[in-house]
């Protein structure tokens, strides 16, 4: 199966590494807005500039995008679905609805087949509360993210006038954690479950109080949470903090039985070194299935709840059965 | 969706006390080899003799099989999947790829859709070792079970003569579930990964030595096991040890990046007060899913590989993206 890769950022360079792992697909190109020459891919995959996308159309199966909720994939995932099979990771929650519906039309205009939000939060998380919501139906579940960097809450600290960089790890409190696995989650406030600790580099000369103060009250991002903030030089930041671990766990608890009399817990975490190379893993695997899919004649705008599991896998379903069930 | 409950153990009574949380479904007769009058079930729904089914076939729109693996099923299930949508959770690994021929040419002849292998391993463990697989190619995983009741290792104590009841934990050792998540479990042995403790109910004026030895040095069951062995009274095994908990954790633990720097680990688990009564969600769920693909014309033997996820639920494809996405 032939891959393209739209965009070379760390999504980006997350797929190219992930193909080398996949042996049943290739990376034939990554197509890029910047100037070709610019990007250097870490594998010898040939880089093209995305206008030129079109004319290597005989040559791609999928093509997995690897932009930016906010402004690039709402343009670009319609406008690509219409011409190619296509995976994308949009994660904004609120706005999957209307995402949906434009790369639907787009791409049962072209006769493609499309997956959105895939990845591990929309994703795997997303599955986990699925599959446990669906066999135990009286019940509740909870998500819990981290330990590990949130680049939103990071970004939003960079915006502080007097901030040279910054670090911020999301961390679940394991009391709340506890309180979920007995099915009391239900009425736990954003500040009963998860800590905010910012690493910030200061401009020389910036007031650290102000700055301080500033990321605590920020509305949204950090006023609902109990938020640490140490400041850190340049170089302790590149040497602790360079890394991109992230993570989590959704648990859900009901209780089964005709009084409810016993209680059942599914939890289902995930402990990443790197969190754009594990979100690489997965929308590769989806990308093995949207081909799947395609060949069968499924087409439209589908997510992971529309992927059988068997689709994702580079084994036979003889093998699967024989080896994993 | 109308639902037959096929057996009448602790699965038979699971299903009949799951289908109570589930409003779209319902429980239209519990079907049984034994003499229905001796059947007493714990809600209003009327039994049957099996014998009777064909009978009741525009009633039933899936079957659930609630037999066991060693000999029911093998039968049952074929024989049933001919003339009804069925489902069943066959759980003898090593002949998944047999039954699921013989039950396959059977749904087939007959239009109909059968799920074998549903519950929890196999079952869910199975889905989480094919996502996390998929997802990191590049890595090893391991399934651990317990701390729960093994009812194939308790009944196997209450063979040997002297033995008045017994139960048996099989009990995960933390060692190795830490080795998993360092990506280190690949040449454990099986004593290295589960203890086996045993609460055996002795005859009065039984040899508690040979019994002890008899245990331990069983082959298959616990030979290569570290075993522990305790006699107790007939009282503390009722008051102690009359549930049947078990559950268990899944690790899968690959590397990502060019150079594999990246270690990503996988985890699910599942803490159950009941294992029949959590089985038996899984097996409502999974009907569920057969009733919407038969109505499809998706016929044949499926497994958990084949179901895509949002046929679980009884939220519409709208509301699982709205909500559970």
């Amino acid at each position: 199966m032939n891959i393209a890769i739209i965009g070379y950022g760390n999504l980006g360079r997350g797929v190219e590494a992930s193909l080398t792992q996949n042996h049943d697909m290739k990376a034939v190109g990554i197509f890029t807005r910047r100037a070709p020459e610019t990007v250097k891919p870490a594998t010898n995959v040939p880089v093209y500039s995305l206008d030129e996308i079109d004319a290597h159309a005989d040559e791609i199966d999928v093509a997995i995008l690897c932009g930016g909720s906010a402004t690039d994939l709402p343009e670009m995932t319609p406008a690509l679905a219409e011409r190619f099979n296509v995976v994308d990771s949009f994660d904004t929650h609120a706005r999957i609805p209307e995402h949906f519906a434009a790369v639907d039309a787009a791409a049962k205009r072209g006769g493609h087949t499309a997956l959105i939000s895939g990845g591990w939060d929309p994703g795997l998380f997303s599955l986990a509360r699925l599959y446990a919501s669906s066999v135990l139906p009286n019940g509740s579940d909870c998500t819990f993210w981290g330990r590990g960097v949130s680049q939103g809450h990071s970004d939003a600290i960079r915006r502080i006038p007097g901030v040279a960089d910054a670090r911020q790890y999301t961390v679940p409190i394991p009391e709340a954690m506890e309180a979920a696995r007995r099915g009391e989650a239900g009425d736990l406030t954003a500040r009963q479950k998860h800590l905010r600790e910012c690493y910030v580099v200061a401009e020389e000369g910036a007031d650290l109080a102000k700055i301080e103060q500033a990321i605590k009250t920020m509305p949204n991002y950090f006023a609902d949470y109990d938020t640490s903030v140490t400041f850190i030089t340049k170089e302790e930041l590149k040497k602790k903090h360079a890394r991109l671990p992230h993570g989590g766990t959704v648990i859900r608890t009901g209780t089964t039985g005709l009084t409810g009399e016993n209680r059942q817990t599914i939890e289902f975490t995930l402990t990443l070194d790197s969190n754009p190379e594990f979100t690489s893993g997965v929308l590769v695997a989806l990308a093995r299935a949207v081909g799947k899919m395609h060949a069968r004649g499924d087409i439209g705008c589908k997510t992971v709840f529309d992927v059988a599991p068997a689709d994702l896998s580079a084994l036979s379903p003889e093998e699967l059965r024989a080896h994993l069930l």
